[in-house]
């Protein structure tokens, strides 16, 4: 589906165009087309690989999906896969967006993916100064977009684990700690995948040696490649503490199971106890002269008492109880 | 065993040879000759030595087996060792193709691999354009139609881990599960070996310094090792999801017998309670009024039945039960 | 809010500057102006870009704050971004410094940071002879202030590290053991967050390569990386050594559960065989000679505490009780 | 103690030498001397320094064994250390061989090492095109040697993991099956050690820059490196399955106790029912109408009957017994 | 404190000299002077910089201590940490030696180190024709015996490791193997410490590019460089079998208390039969012909004993007692 399809010049939009008028303006200094697909039909990417004259593989990457993020040069036009990653409650959505970008024109085809970049658009007509410099600003402006929308994402699983970390160290629940846990770096992962091959493909667009249409933007993707660099670091630090929480939860775990232990050892010690004795005097033994006594049961009832009672305090010291 | 045997010009194929009539085809310009073997015998190996003056060492690492995917150069040819990896059932089948190929030949031996490449040679023969680049788009062709067929393989995996997923946040079954993750893990490195090595070298092909027969197609050469790039980083995550789910599932399985425990505990507590007081009032002694007094028996059966409710009904509060 | 602005000439202070006077030192040789804020305001922070001419990303980065430790070239001049680390009783505070540097100015930005460079300027100003050599010498001076002040904060990480690490092999108090080994590890974290990245990008100011500015300044900067890399290795190490304690506390409360239950089974063992005994005696037949026996009694007695006895002391000797 | 030592031209054996008689042949083109010692005396060795112009630090490194596997340039020759491996039942017998190496002769010197050369010699001797290439030929013949030696140990390794993977998932023997990993890996981590310095030395034997002896050889030294890749690759995967194995048994030692656990617990339970039920109309009330009655006795027993085969039931249906 | 300081001139020693004769021997051809300090004071290491003229950064170093092991170059001259590792008992001390060296001098400071090095000296002082060679071999000669003293240490290590191995596997005292683990790798972190940064250092002594004063020593340094390599490679497989040991203890610990839990099972499964079986008996329904028979107390102990016994055999056969 075509979102908006429209010409540049020195940084300011011209008109909406037609697919079929696309071609007028390729080739044009200081101008370049824009177009925005979505969820794009095979006839719609036909269309524009015509018009563009885009790499087969790309295309076929871009129709496809399922591809990892990344940067590929196609002699003077790139071909760049970002993935966009959206909350949708807690679970998260992923989402693919496929740049084709030359000198002459970018074209965005998004899939899967909620973010619009509709905003971007907008506010990169606010500063047609900046849009003057060409598809590289607007290739920056894209990825800075999608980038940025990492960050919400990562601080809702930060949030999330700083919840579970409460629960490990309170007693009972570790069943759905556990599960959450697991969850957590499963999304972790998810975002880990999102960021990390795009930070190493990022790289080469502001180090020595960068291809032509990138010459002037470097310090934006030293900006991008920076966030990106962030949001990594931030998130191996949170895989190895969710590797470190489930490793401590297992403890937790054996700390109760032993805490429950030492408590039915007491409890069971104590009846055991009291069972025994109450066997003893439950014997049939002709001559048991206690048993005649005339206080030998309240009498045994004491003893018993005390010997319970002692016990309890005994346990109740060690912190067994 | 002889599959196919044919020599190509500007990409069409021209005729079945003998594998006498092989020489007669090499070194003309413009045509190449592609040959197939199956579990190929030492004498037809050496007899295709001999045709194509292969080196002594790759003929004997075709003859053996069990190499690891690799790109070797000796001179002007290339062999290369692929893995294939076939589903059978639940269980992974690893066979192994060697391919010789120069500028002027494909020689493709398959061994234990139950996939054949009548396919990929058939569809090469409909795109004579493309078959023109000669043996380094054969050789894409032929690595295209391997590498597309670890995918089904990687989602079958990834589909069974969701299945034990499930499993282990379910009670109960944890010995099936355990075994299911450790094999799981086997047959995710059983993939991870055909791919890494493979990525280490395709690399090579599409470089800044590739052999001279492959300076037309360094782009598809880009698109295998990007697709081996993204199953190697999905067979990394997994193993590492796999190890979590076994730490996970322990976790899991020390929780069941804590709760396990705990109910064991609950149980023994009521029931000892019971038994305690029982004998109590089994003692022999002489004087205890309660055993005279008319309704002492139903009181007493009122009591425990009290006490053990209570504590039936305190556990039952705390979870214990 | 403005702290200190200064001018300094061949290293001495010349006079305080207001704001606005800052451009007349600006360009002057063997002269350069140091201004220090504090928790900048977005206007402070525009003034500062207009008069020093700073780029728009590293203004943002600093007024977003948040960032990671870096050195980031903008053409002839640097951004650089530490973090300071502070302890408040046990918790780390964490705050971030932005210094922007060329050859003719030093502009620090501090935010939630509790450490001044107050001390850092008076050290400076009293030895002319090395301020002399410019703002990469007052870089020098603050990076080293900063880094200095690591060392304090893992020092008590280190101290916990060992107290925790007696309780670990004391019996009992595993579960607060465990909560502060998890807090330890996120707080090395931490530490690990302000020294790591900053380790890679120091590398810069001091090998083949660097800034003109650097020029005369390496030796300085290779012992503040000295620094970074020793501290960077010492919490690699703790933080692998918080990982082993965390396992070896597992084992701990394993071992403690398995004595505990030992002595369970140990003391129910005990008992039961006594109620089993006088289940026995108790038991309702007619003809049980020893019942009638006159010294029956007594001898079950004997017979039931010389087998507890001799169970308790099999028990003792292999170490259940 | 002098093995063999021999001069060769154009690859054929001229004579036996004396040990004095070795320098007559040092120098001659195309021939060089070929010297074999085993469990060499400090006298042989000096003898040897003498002859060849050895250098004193190899001299030493030959002398007092225990080096890692190298390969280290003096000059124009070469210093070689390899490890051999032998299998001695299930134990692991770790050997070493000192080969110095120059255009003109090869020395090797065989300290605790079982395997001898002898094979490697004669079958080097029957092809003198090949061994006309001199001394790196000999090289390769050896480390060939060596290196494929290491196959059959690693099988074994790999058939010993098989059957403690069998053994892990059968209930039992549990003890048995962690001692058995422990010891493996330790075997694992000798071969190892034997493998990964070499991999990492040999390929400077063939890489872009090679030491000028082996200008001719090196797609040799490329095949030793490829096996020495494979089976330090398979090592690797090996040692990281042992690792699973070990956490695996772990699990399933501990599901197992979680279910000898339930079973206790359920056979704890049937049997409490019983005891309590029993201790009740054990009791010595006057007013128990149910103990005059007739049929009290049977009833009662049906009743324990009754209840202790609806608790086998359930729980046999529960899976605990 | 002023170990020796002396002369040499063609490797000889020519006299012993007091400080302020220092400056005469400097800048002479074949000349160098040797100065030894032991815990020096600030006032000696001050007369120090003096005479030789060291850096300011370098003396400060020398003078605070607790620096990591390195080498860093100083213009013309070098500055050198090690750290030297002595048993005690079983505790390791680390101590420190800093190493001022350009081509006229060599100066030794050593703190908290045991280890003195005279006897380095008076080899040295033995071989002439090596000394010779000047500062470099010297230091060549101080390494050496450094390095050389961590092999005892770490055979202390593997040893004190094989012991714990054994303990692992036999039942008992998991507990004291446990802490030994862990302390075991500490001190092999200690050791890791002192060699790891100085591997990576002693490799710019031999590589291509080396300073001026070691041009003819590179042999020597890659010895070192060598013995370092290995004991690195020796202490990182120590620390992985370490954690290995870790988590095998830890799982014989679990297996241990499943065995525990099995024979608590089985005997509380043996005495809670007899136990019911004789509350049976022991109820007072007024029918139980049992009761009155006149053999029946001797056939309820039979059955008793047969019950039992049978149980037992059965629990004896499956291994649980």
């Amino acid at each position: 589906m075509l979102i908006d399809c429209a010409a540049y010049e020195h940084g300011r939009r011209l008109s909406n165009l037609s697919i079929d008028g696309i071609s007028d303006y390729l080739g044009r200094p200081d101008s370049f087309v824009w177009v925005a697909l979505k969820d794009a039909t095979p006839e719609e990417l036909e269309k524009m690989q015509e018009e563009f004259g885009l790499h087969e593989l790309a295309v076929e990457d871009a129709h496809k999906g399922h591809q990892r993020p990344k940067i590929e040069e196609y002699g003077n036009s790139l071909f760049i896969v970002l993935h966009t990653i959206d909350l949708d409650g807690s679970e998260l959505l992923s989402g693919e967006v496929a740049i084709f970008l030359s000198k002459d024109y970018v074209l965005t085809v998004r899939n899967r993916s909620r973010q619009g970049f509709i905003d971007v658009r907008a506010r990169c007509e606010q500063e047609p100064e900046q849009l003057s410099q060409g598809p590289a600003f607007v290739l920056y402006a894209l990825m800075d977009a999608v980038v940025d929308r990492y960050f919400p994402v990562f601080d809702a699983l930060e949030s999330e684990l700083e919840t579970i970390e409460e629960q490990i160290f309170t007693v009972g629940a570790q069943r759905a700690t556990v599960e959450r846990l697991y969850q957590l770096k499963r999304k972790a992962t998810t975002l880990k995948h999102a960021v990390a091959p795009l930070l190493e493909s990022v790289g080469r667009l502001h180090g020595g040696r960068v291809p032509l249409i990138f010459a002037g933007t470097q310090e934006y993707f030293r900006d991008v490649s920076d966030h990106l660099y962030r949001i990594n670091t931030s998130i191996d630090a949170m895989r190895d503490t969710i590797n470190t929480a489930i490793q401590v939860n297992l403890s937790m775990v054996t700390i109760d199971e032993s805490e429950v232990n030492k408590r039915l050892a007491a409890w069971a010690a104590i009846f055991a106890v009291a069972t025994a004795f109450a066997g003893i005097w439950g014997m049939n033994f002709e001559h048991m002269p206690e048993l005649e006594w005339k206080y030998g049961y309240p009498t045994a009832l004491l003893v018993l008492v005390v010997i319970c009672g002692y016990l309890y305090y005994r346990f109740k010291k060690s912190g067994w109880l």
